[in-house]
């Protein structure tokens, strides 16, 4: 089987690199944003825009899928590729995150995770090996291992047990994954994720212990649940000294347009985050001179583009007056171009630095954007 | 100043025409169907993707306009056309409607309307003098007069009473459109409003009077406001004989796929109505073999595409089982999809309308649909 991945440029001043995700739905450049569709549609997008932004992956979730429209659903389609007509690549989350941050009953043991559907209250059990069947039958091309996440206030005991039990987890999921085939011809990576809160000794453990398993590439889990930011960053400079450089390096859930460029600076290859999206749908829009929120009463009679940049075509020809009018008469184009404004941004954003790093100059460059971006 | 109005086609076996309304932004093939944009923005849909269905016009509505953003920002925008970055024509309903079925308070004299806006319930007085000057600034191509129109289940009296003021504030609203200029130099046609209920008397009465102010084209009101389709029909067919053969006939908040055939059989050229855009919100969709909605079960895992017609590019590549996906889990996506299938089902029917009257086969053709239609 060919290389999951290769490196292009490694910056000198900085941990930061620039490479290639080869996947059976194509390659993909990194560092890479993945724009987050979780219930098999990126909120507002068509999969054809979603290509067009331009992004060659996007992401999905397991527990979503798995409720609605449920496994036999997407078996029929052929698969969620098929299913949603996205020719390009598909990273799913376990849902693991989200069982554990959904409220309500679940039940943690060693044989796996009990808890009740967010929608209808149905009991329904996960185990390592079944996240690994229902994402062959969804047929992502990066799976992920479900783990245990606890929450940013947790304490260094849950921090143990997380990783305790997310290390047996993932080599039972190991084991179930190269004993089974992918169902519809294509590769599939299975990713385990790092756990151990923001304390050296457990992150520089649980990547030991995940390393024997000798995975294609590695999740950074458990951060970005409310832990502070210098801890965050500290943490994801850990990783880097922990983590094999030849392999992608996947930060999940993560974050602002200056988390993005400090954890490249870290060494992180890939991201996902509803930051872009979910903002957008509240008004705020992300620009090279920081956030602006279009709801504000000063872009009532603000005539200019919503962004000259020349990144989001939509962004070009409609004014912020215009698109303050949609967002106050609830027009759903506005959370249309909004959405597409900000994932515009954050890919954008995303290609300056692969080209900065080819260039050798990302240093410099990270240190501008740092400066003149308000990441207030 | 060239004409407004020509007919190309005149059918031998029914009053149905085809013909070309010119305007200062582009032809309009007739018979034609307006997307409803009533803030300003067709729900869900961007100018760009109107102008695809193909649309070369759209409806917005001064009353709403003139409430949010308000007549000074439209003003300083240079119009609505540059506002909502739309190159093909506009018509604005005057809002006539709106300030009739809102619910709230209203005050009719004979000098004009008072009403509490349904957002703040600030107080507001519209006359027929302004009602011309505010789509003077909006810079609709074809401007609507006020009107008052009655709800269906009003009694005889209330006819009366609706077109006696209609037809008093139709000579004063021509007089000051005639007294008044384009602000952005292009063309603008005010229409008066044909009233009088589902009886012929008043029918006849109503349109006597308004044919005296010669205008460019007139409406026919107060139809599909509950009464019943029988006599909704039998007062379209009366209309074709007092309204004059060479001038547009435009039926107001009109209909469904078979009542659009059944009027233009009748000599009607032009036609607004949100049932495709705000039926496609509740998942129903208008197909050639009759309406379905896309949420009930039976779609789960029907994965035909939503239409192969060919006329919706959406509704070929997505199938019925993701559209009822989207639709169970709320993906704004899938509002779109739909919406986008129903406006270019009616636009298709249209087109066909079209055709059929030049070939002299409209009469086989209407018959033929309405028999193989199912309007239920």
């Amino acid at each position: 089987m060919s290389q999951l991945f290769t490196i292009k440029n490694s910056d000198k001043n900085t941990s930061a690199r620039a490479g290639i995700l080869h996947t059976d739905h194509g390659d993909i450049s990194t560092p890479c944003f993945i724009p987050v569709g979780t219930y098999g549609a990126v909120k507002t997008q068509s999969s054809e825009e979603i290509a067009q932004l331009p992004s060659s992956v996007l992401l999905s979730n397991t527990y979503h899928l798995y409720l609605r429209p449920g496994t036999e659903v997407i078996k029929k389609a052929g698969g969620l590729h098929s299913f949603m007509n996205w020719q390009g690549a598909i990273l799913t989350d376990s849902g693991g995150f989200q069982i554990f941050s959904l409220e309500g009953y679940r039940k943690v043991t060693d044989d796996g995770v009990t808890f009740r559907s967010h929608l209808d209250g149905s009991e329904h059990h996960f185990t390592p090996e079944k996240i690994v069947d229902i994402q062959r039958i969804i047929g992502s091309d990066f799976m992920m291992m479900l783990d245990v996440c606890p929450p940013g206030d947790a304490d260094h005991e849950t921090w143990i047990d997380a990783l305790n039990t997310t290390t047996k987890w993932a080599k039972r999921g190991m084991k179930h994954f190269i004993e089974t085939e992918p169902i519809y011809g294509h590769r599939q990576t299975l990713i385990p994720v790092i756990q151990g809160g923001t304390d050296k000794k457990l992150r520089k453990q649980s990547s030991e212990e995940l390393c024997e398993l000798e995975a294609d590439a590695y999740a950074i889990g458990g951060l970005a649940v409310g832990e502070p930011k210098d801890e965050m960053l500290k943490t994801v400079e850990w990783m880097d000294e922990f983590l094999p450089k030849d392999k992608p390096r996947y930060l999940m859930g993560v974050g602002t347009p200056a988390d993005l460029v400090e954890s490249v600076s870290r060494g992180v290859d890939m991201f996902d985050c509803v930051m872009p999206t979910r903002n957008a749908r509240n008004g705020q829009l992300f620009t090279f001179d920081g956030k602006i929120n279009i709801r504000n009463a000063k872009f009532k009679t603000d005539f200019s583009p919503i962004d000259k940049n020349g990144f989001s075509p939509m962004s070009e020809i409609y004014t912020k007056a215009y698109l303050h009018q949609l967002f106050k008469t609830e027009e759903i184009l506005g959370y249309r171009i909004a959405t597409q404004h900000n994932l515009r941004f954050y890919i954008y954003l995303m290609n300056s630095m692969q080209k900065e790093i080819q260039n050798g100059n990302f240093k410099t460059w990270a240190k501008d954007f740092l400066a003149g971006y308000s990441n207030s």
